[in-house]
């Protein structure tokens, strides 16, 4: 198969300082579908078009941010290898049995350098994404509640020893480099974008000292005028936002970023290239990062939370 | 890897009954950069965005149509690989000495039940899409030379025996079955779009009792607003168009349809939603590809050149 | 005042064949509010962004077509000035009193040479756009529901003696011609697109032997992206459509075409420039009209429904 | 005629400190049209959409700012009663002769109690807008020269008294207020957003202790993925920009603000609604101007330079 291994973002299970609110904005603001709660409280959501029966899990906890990222692959051979191929890299790796999230197969979870979880898993109920099965129409009304995004696209963590998170994630899960910025003296990468598909990011990360932290889970929207309305629906429900409409020069993506009311930074944004395992990386200089036009290609500037809020 | 195998389509040759009236079609109103021409006499030419040399081959001809379709694989060890899965699998293969198109290294070609030829090779010389390579800008002025798409996106190919065109794809080149019209008795499958990758197709077929036949080669854009550009641009410039602008029912993509001089069709389109290898195919009965909108959503009819025209 | 006599299109009373048929029509597929029904049992209805209380009036009738189509005027003092202009200019004029239409002052009717009947008020209740007084929002849910135009923008009307119409409302209502067709012979003309502001139509006509009839109502929307949107509404309610999307060379607007469930066209459109009174017309040549692009831009043909059916 | 007396902003004589390098601004980064030079050194410029030979004067000068703003008015008997309205009013006016400015004839200029010059005349050769004059195309190549916005759309104009500049507005020239902001303690207005036709805005002030400054002028585009584009292109120029993309609160135009080499703000800006003379004017707190949206409606907040930096 050309599309083998690790396939794309399947879960983020995401903490917030109350249930309620937070499902109130990620379900009627973001404009995600509620498909489930289990028993321990946790609140179930997907994008309209994805297909699988859960994207996002809300779990209430007095401490906000990520407990775990997830990535679906192939089937269960797959995730065989790749656990065995995690395992004489060196990590230790845990099997969460299926069910322990709502219509999901076994999951194999690992800690990686920067102090994230990660896990990897191969089934998930597929519940369609509204649509009828056959001669099925373009949208529907489903896609139009709120802002939403067509699915969870990526996240941005913060934590030490990136250096180490990308060799793991190059070597062992068959993501590559797409972009990344250069530390301040010019030496070692401050940030990485990395991808197992065609997309400029499935994953990235930024060099940070604090382990595990949360900079944003970023949702997929389908043009810039999607954007436009994204910045108005926030307005409207007073989501406050950290950044945009702009757009980064990093990836090309035009984005906004906002936070939820517990604080978690997520963004909203379309666009960029698609690269391919062949291309060369692009290289940003520190600088380039903000005057360079970066993070914020029209305004050539940092903006200061970017670069210290985190979760 | 995760993406590992044929990575994406890489170059088609299309005959022109006239050179360079073919020249000035997909340079000057296409919007291709050329880069360059060979000894045999045939023009090299690159979307503005692609990174390798050349994803088009024009070839002086008294007959419209295409000489071949190939396929970028990840390496050589891949391109050895395959070949010798195409050998196993019973097919002929040949090898093209590199070089023999310019900045193109050894390729593997081989017929398909369809009658086309289609070649798979790792390397290409990188000539970069003219961006600076750090710190770069999102597009350049050559992004507004034409029509100006992104990258040859995929070509639709009329022929017999896509029920074998189809296990091969999928069973030796991996790809996988995205969308599929059935036939008119609901039986077999009269249509089939095919990806490598998350692109809605990077190859599609249609049954047809003349082998070997062309629909289109497809170029993609960026925007709705980019397809109406390439309306104008076509209309400027007396290129007649087959359908369009429009929205496909099938891939959800927003097309125009014209013919350039030597009468084969080419596409400019833009969007489409994101498969996996995971998902349900799609299908849509005979009846869907006309009144359901599979070919043209808001009309919801078909368009008799569309079934009857190729070259 | 700037902006004095005749303001804009004001509303329309369209015959329907079956009452519930057209309001569900008008009001859930093409998104208008429905503001009123009245003793007659006529329904009233407005788009989203409009403030008065009504645009569009539905009849129940045994035929299709048009009653009559009416602009606001500045104030009662110039509907009073415009009625004498018109009697001294020839023409018989008809009060019809307040109430009449819903909501709706006085209305000076009267009809002219292409046998359609034309109305001027002053006076139209303002139930406002549903956004907050102070301090609104830029849109509201209601402008997200069905197609959801911001306004009723002009209507074309076929009927005889354009000529003379064009006097009229040139002379007489201070509108000036924007953009007109020669005739076959490249004398007289065929159609006119006539302006009362700097909207390139408030009104046209198209030269045509049977009077009084309704070529299209035109409702305005906001982007181009709007129109793609339109039209898969118009597909999932399996909407006949006549032309598009597709862009105008007249007026340079983008458009679909399609007809309500008693045969009345109506067009959902963006876009075209803005002229003003000082402004040299366009003219189209017969022939510009089809393959100068005149209609259908892209295509540069013409469709033989747009030029014969009418209601 | 519905459109009469003053039409549309006809031209600005703003001061820049390098005349080639507001050049280079205004005709290579904004993608203006340089249509002539006069004997005193000015250069004129006009959009590629405006037909009339200029909208745009640059002159050299120690000190930025604006030198006067004008506006056309619809004939010669409209200038003629317009300068006795204005006398009867109070006003002292002064004919500027013909051809003062390259092919524009006699001025009337005044000076309003903001302390700016206004200037109202009504000839201007026209230069058409480059398209053919039959069966024209909807754009030409210059449409994509720079950011190329279609015409100079309104200016923003910051100085004392406008209590007293709209008297004279509405009175005596014609125009309507659109917006408002009322000042700090609820009372008075700090702001007012005028129009002489269907715009939201022809001309707006802002209260501002130092008469005569320039806050920016404004030039229209026509989608927001054009503003995108705009942004890019003043990144790739290096010129800094002030805010945006987003979109206002205040007439929901979508919006970048930017600095020309001199430190004159311009703004390039697409949509907004079309109101009319019998439109209640939209009303904004002072606390609405930030928190409310009215600046910057996605982020609702104030950027102090907005209130502050003018020339």
């Amino acid at each position: 198969m050309a599309m083998t291994g690790v396939l794309r973002p399947g879960h983020a299970q995401l903490r917030v300082l109350n249930l309620e609110e937070g499902v109130r904005h990620y379900r009627d603001v973001l404009g995600m579908v509620e498909t489930g709660r289990d028993a321990q409280g946790r609140v179930y959501l997907k994008c309209w078009d994805e297909r699988d029966h859960n994207s996002l899990i809300l779990r209430e906890s007095d401490r906000a941010g990520i407990d775990f990222f997830a990535f679906k692959v192939l089937d269960e051979a797959t995730l065989d290898k790749l656990e065995r191929d995690l395992q004489e890299y060196g990590l230790t790796t845990e099997r969460i049995p299926a069910g322990e999230l709502m219509e999901t197969g076994e999951r194999v979870r690992f800690e990686i350098p920067s102090g994230h979880k990660i896990e990897l898993y191969a089934t998930k109920t597929q519940v369609g994404n509204g649509l009828q099965v056959t001669n099925p129409a373009p949208w529907t009304p489903a896609a139009e509640k709120g802002i939403a995004p067509v699915r969870l696209d990526h996240c941005l963590l913060y934590g030490p020893n990136i250096a180490e998170v990308k060799k793991l994630f190059c070597e062992v899960l068959g993501f590559y480099l797409v972009e990344r910025v250069l530390g301040p003296d010019g030496e070692g990468e401050a940030a990485i974008w990395l991808s197992c598909s065609h997309k400029v990011h499935d994953i990235a990360f930024v060099e940070h000292p604090e382990p595990g932290k949360l900079h944003h889970l970023s949702f997929l929207l389908e043009s810039w005028e999607e954007v436009l309305r994204a910045g108005d629906i926030l307005a409207m429900n007073k989501v406050p936002i950290d950044i945009g409409p702009t757009r980064h020069g990093i990836t090309r993506g035009c984005t906004i970023y906002a936070w939820d009311p517990s604080g978690n930074r997520f963004e909203t944004f379309m666009g960029g290239y698609q690269p391919y395992p062949d291309y060369e990386p692009t290289t940003w200089t520190f600088d380039g990062l903000g005057e360079g036009g970066g993070l914020d290609y029209p305004q050539r500037k940092l903006h200061e939370s970017f670069l210290t809020v985190v979760t």
